[in-house]
This record gives structure tokens, C-alpha cells and sequence, in this order.
């Protein structure tokens, strides 16, 4: 799958991407082409879990919503993504300073779309891999969404 | 699998469960009994994503965490539990004012265990289903946590 | 959900559950329900691995097919099942002399539905859970298959 | 990770391959290096499912015993490996004259090991992506599988 967004676009769903939760949670988007996306979070001691690692629902949030972002790149400005599933593997605890996500759509069908997300540990400044996910959704037109009837999907 | 914590145990679970990312996200645990584990967030708008459903990311940390606790209820206090993996469908949107997370394990080998997570969309004082998980646990000795020799679980 | 199947299209799906690879790995249908679907299969040596254990494999093919049946008796004959992914958790290595296989649909959603799998060894007549699946899958008009038009779904 | 094994240690995993449910599916050894895989099969009639595509059950069954090959490459001689779950995406229906299952390990734990199988559609020569699973397995010492101590690893 080779393809093309124009600068304009990569600029407003790197805006787009930090609103809300994503937001709440301090992730931010770093770089945007079509079919990938990338994200960083600086890790703050509220992104802690019990044990003092990094919570594995903060690099779950991560790698679903960097995947969202990397099929918004091949969809039309009309279309919004739901996620249907994801499943992640965690390989090793994290515990660095800072999170980065990297997202590429690996199959791109009419309405469901399946990326991955690789996130990795950075400890003084190296990355280290420590999930891995991947992730099913479904690009629905915008006026779904609005009127809700998407609650079947 | 039947069997009984005791209620110092179960109240200090419950109180555990809220600290770090996850106190941060706003969950409190509500029940805790052998086995399973009960938990609720009361909705904000910085739960919300970019089309003001609940964040996906949010629903995947509660499931996570309250199988999590619901793993922790079945093994001795020096025991630690950490993820190794998890898969969460999303069924529909969910936009309400409150979620609830019903976990449970349905396998608990010597090391590996295994727990669902039910969460439900609360709209109305009404709990509609809005997501279902399945998380594969590792539970590991107290004292492999410290020395961090479970880099390589 | 509740709802009805004929008693002419439950035995309709039970006779179209075994063909092909379902027939040659010796997988027949028990009983089929609005949203559930149940079968077996006797154990013979090709149905194992290195290690005399049950295979896998074919635990996951009776997870996922049983499961698409549990999505059939919910759909009108016009549609197909496709699956889109699933899951599947091994709790202990099978060894018996059967496995029995109950699905039923947890989501049904306008297009994509999910189903569990419980698979159970049977061993002297005792069903002992071995395995636990989560199936996500498509529901298209047959016409998309015919002119092969779902190469995107 | 970068490692190596014998020739000698190669023959045996691709001879090794193929014995009970994977002969009886066809499925062969192709090639075989450290932390990677490769396996194929002819499509025969029996593979088929009732669309007269190739079974999804197969197709898992490959990425499934594939990936458990893969991480054989990386353990002692006195290891076993056993699945403890599997997440596969297939993409498109396959249809073709054969498949191709290309396994590698992506991340060795002590205990846990986790491996990828990408699995391609051959058509006319040309190999299409079906389907891409991701395994999470673990090693197992072989005196602990012959007394049956592992029923609850």
C-alpha cells in the first residue's frame, strides 16, 4: 500500500490526535504519513501502576488510539474509525522516562481496517520494545456517527 | 473454583486497587470477593474521545486492571500479577454516565491465569454491555519484582 | 437476545456444519439454538502433536467454526458468515477421548457479530474445559461472495 | 536477537514438523533458522470450507504450529513448547493453490515466548497475505510433560 496525505491533512490529524482522554493522559502525536503514526508520552508518576512500572492500560490507550490515527491517514475526510477488537502483547514491564508508539496499517479492506503498534520503553534514550498490538476497526462515514445509529455497528 | 479471602484481605485489595494511572483515571473498586473483582468510573469529559464516546483506551485499562485485582484475590500476599497479554472487543460506542467492570478468573493454572472482564455502559442507572475482555496473567514472587530480574519473564 | 430457529433450518445448518475440512477433521454437530451452536468430535491419532496432546489447531478450527454456526442461526439464509479474527486461550493440554465444542453469540451487531467458544476435553466421560475462544465475524449477502467482490471487506 | 543453530538441530525441527494432525492437514517444513520458520501446504479439496474458500481452521492451525516451531529454533533440546493463546486477523478469503506460513519469534522471554505468523494466499505464483496471527507460548521442560505435571502450567 503506497499512498500520499497532503501536508495539510498529516498537520490537522496531529492536532486531532490529543483531545480528551488522549489529551488527559499527555500523549502526543509526532509524526504522520499515509498508513502510520507516531506518538510519544513523557511518563509522569501518574502513569503508574501498583509495582512502580509503567500501567499497561496507558500503553494499551497508546497503541489503540496511534492505530486509529494511522487508518484516519487512508480514509476520506468524511470517515471517523471505531475500534471493533485489538489484543496487545506486553513483553517486559516498562519503567523509562517516556513511551513511543508506531503505527502502520497492515490491511486495508472497504470498512475494516487492521493495524499494528509496536511501543516502545525509552530509558536513556533508547527504545526498548515492550508491546506490541494489533488492532480491527471500522471506518464509518461521518453522518453514522452523528445520528447515532452506528450503535449496531 | 471456589475458595475465600478474607475481609481484611478483600478491603485492602479494594483500597489497593486505586493508585497510580489508575486513581488518576477516576476508578474505585466496588466488590472483591475469591476470584472475581467489581469496579466503576463515574464519566468526565476528559474520559471522552474526538466523537465524545468514551475513550477506548479507558474501557481497555479498566477491564485490564479489575482482571487484574480479580487475579490477585486467588493468590497469597508475597504474589505479584502482572499482564502478558489481552484482547478486548468493543460491541458498540459507549457514552454514558458511568462504567462498570465485572472481572472474573476463569483459570488459574500454577503460574498463568486467566480472567474475563465484562464492562458495562451505565446510561440512565440502566448497564448496557459495551465491552468484554479476555487477560492473560502471569503471577510472579514478590521478590522478583525488586531485584527486577522479571525483565525477562 | 432472544429468538427462534425453524426446526427445518436448525437441521439444515447442523447437516451444512460438516463438509470439507470441518468433514475431514471429523466434526459433527450436536444441537443449534437461535444464537448457539454445539459439536463434537471423537478423538483418533491424527488429531494430535509431538506430544500426544490434542493439537491446537484443531482445537482453534472447532472454536471458530462452531462459532460462525452460532452466527448463522442468527442471520436470514441470504448471508454468509466470514470470520474477521479471533482468540483463543489454552488452559491445559487436551488428551481425552473427544472434545465437545458449545458456542454462542455474545454481539449482534447490523454487520459484525462476536461469539465465544468453550471447548471441552472429555475424558471418561467428564467434560473438563480446555480452551476459551472469542470470535469476531462478518455477516455478507451471498451475492459478495458469489462475484467474489469481498476480496475487501 | 541474533543466534544460531546446527544444521543438524534444523533437520530434526523440519522432520519433527510434520507427525499427527499437521501430516494428516499436509503441512510441511520448508526452512528453518534461529527464532524463525517456514512451512507450506498443497490446497486439497478437504481443505476447503463451505464457500469453497480455504478454512480458516487451517490457516490457523499453520500459524499456530509454525510459530511454535519458531520458538523450538530457540530452546534447548530438553524443552517442549505448549500455546498458551493465539490472536489471528485474516484479511481476505484465501482461494489459492497453496499456502505459505513465514513464523518468527519476536520476543524470548525465561518462560514466555512470543511469535508472529504472517500467512500468504499462493495464486498463480504469487504470494498474497491471508492472514497474520500472533502466538504466546511457553517452554516447557520435557520431564515436566511426561508426568503430566503440567495440567496446570
Amino acid at each position: 500500500m503506497e499512498n500520499y496525505i497532503t501536508e495539510e491533512r498529516a498537520n490537522f490529524l496531529k492536532h486531532d490526535y490529543s483531545q480528551g482522554f488522549i489529551e488527559y493522559c499527555g500523549l502526543k502525536a509526532l509524526n504522520s504519513r499515509w498508513g502510520s503514526f507516531e506518538s510519544e508520552v513523557i511518563i509522569k508518576k501518574s502513569h503508574r501502576q501498583q509495582d512502580n512500572f509503567i500501567h499497561a492500560g496507558l500503553i494499551a490507550t497508546m497503541a489503540d488510539h496511534t492505530a486509529g490515527y494511522s487508518a484516519f491517514t487512508t480514509v476520506g475526510e468524511g470517515f471517523r474509525i471505531l475500534t471493533i477488537e485489538f489484543k496487545i502483547n506486553f513483553f517486559k514491564p516498562a519503567y523509562g522516562s517516556a513511551l513511543k508508539c508506531y503505527s502502520k496499517v497492515v490491511n486495508k479492506g472497504k470498512q475494516i481496517m487492521v493495524a499494528e503498534s509496536d511501543v516502545y520503553d525509552v530509558r536513556k534514550g533508547r527504545e526498548n520494545l515492550t508491546a506490541k498490538a494489533i488492532v480491527t476497526m471500522m471506518a464509518v462515514p461521518e453522518e453514522k456517527i452523528n445520528n447515532r445509529s452506528l450503535h449496531h455497528v
